[in-house]
C-alpha cells in the first residue's frame, strides 16, 4: 500500500457513521466492564476461525491482547461468551456461547440504529 | 478526593449516555480535522473565562494542549472559532467567534439527540 499523505487520514478518531460523524460506542455490563468494537470484531473472528490465535491473526491483534479481551468478555456476566474445548476428534476448538452470539448481535444492531440516527439528524453538520 | 477502589470506575471509556451505553462522538470538518468533547469543553471554558490560560486551568488541561486544540479548531474551516485581541483598555482578551459558538451548539445538540436515541433504543441492553 502506498503511504500517500492525506490531511485527515492519520488522525481522525473512531469509526465513520455518516458524512460528518465519527463515533466509538460501548455497551457496559451490569457488573462492570464494557463491550466495544474491538471485542466485537474479536468475537466475530473467533466465530469464524474457531480459534483465538487464528482470530487474533485475522484482525491484526496480538495473541496476548486477544486473550486479555476474551478474559474481559468472559467476566462481563455470570457465564462465558467464549469457551474452549480441549481434546476430541479434532483436537478441540474455541467457539462462542449463545451469550457471545447475542453480544455481537446487540452491538451491531445498536451500531446500525446509530448510523440511521446520524443519517436522520435534522440539523446541517457544518461546523 | 479519596481513591476508593471501584470495580468499573478506573477503566470505562467515553461518556455515559444511558444505563448501558457510553460513547465518544466527533463531528468532522469539511477540510479534515474534528470536533470532540475535549475541544467543546475548551470552547465553553474560553467563552466563560475570556482567556485560553484560565480556560485550560478551569478544565484541568495543560496550557500547551489548549493552544494546540485552539489551533486545530481554527483550522477546521476558513475562519477562526477563537480570536485573541491584544491591547485596549482591558489588555485584550480571547473570545469565540459566531463559528465557535455554533460549533458548541451543534455538538451539544447532537449529543442531546444521541442521549434521547439511546433512551429510546428498542432492545434490552443486557449483554
Amino acid at each position: 500500500m502506498s503511504r500517500k499523505p492525506s490531511k485527515d487520514a492519520p488522525k481522525l478518531p473512531g469509526t465513520p457513521y455518516g458524512g460528518h460523524v465519527r463515533a466509538r460506542l460501548w455497551i457496559t455490563g451490569d457488573q462492570g466492564g464494557y463491550l466495544g468494537v474491538g471485542k466485537v470484531q474479536l468475537l466475530e473472528a473467533i466465530a469464524e476461525k474457531g480459534s483465538i490465535s487464528q482470530a487474533a491473526k485475522a484482525i491484526g491483534m496480538s495473541y496476548k491482547r486477544a486473550w486479555q479481551l476474551v478474559e474481559e468478555l468472559n467476566g462481563l456476566g455470570d457465564s462465558p461468551m467464549v469457551v474452549t474445548e480441549t481434546g476430541g476428534a479434532h483436537g478441540g476448538g474455541t467457539r462462542l456461547t449463545p451469550r457471545g452470539e447475542h453480544a455481537i448481535k446487540l452491538y451491531r444492531e445498536f451500531e446500525a440504529e446509530f448510523a440511521a440516527f446520524v443519517r436522520k439528524f435534522p440539523h446541517p453538520m457544518d461546523l
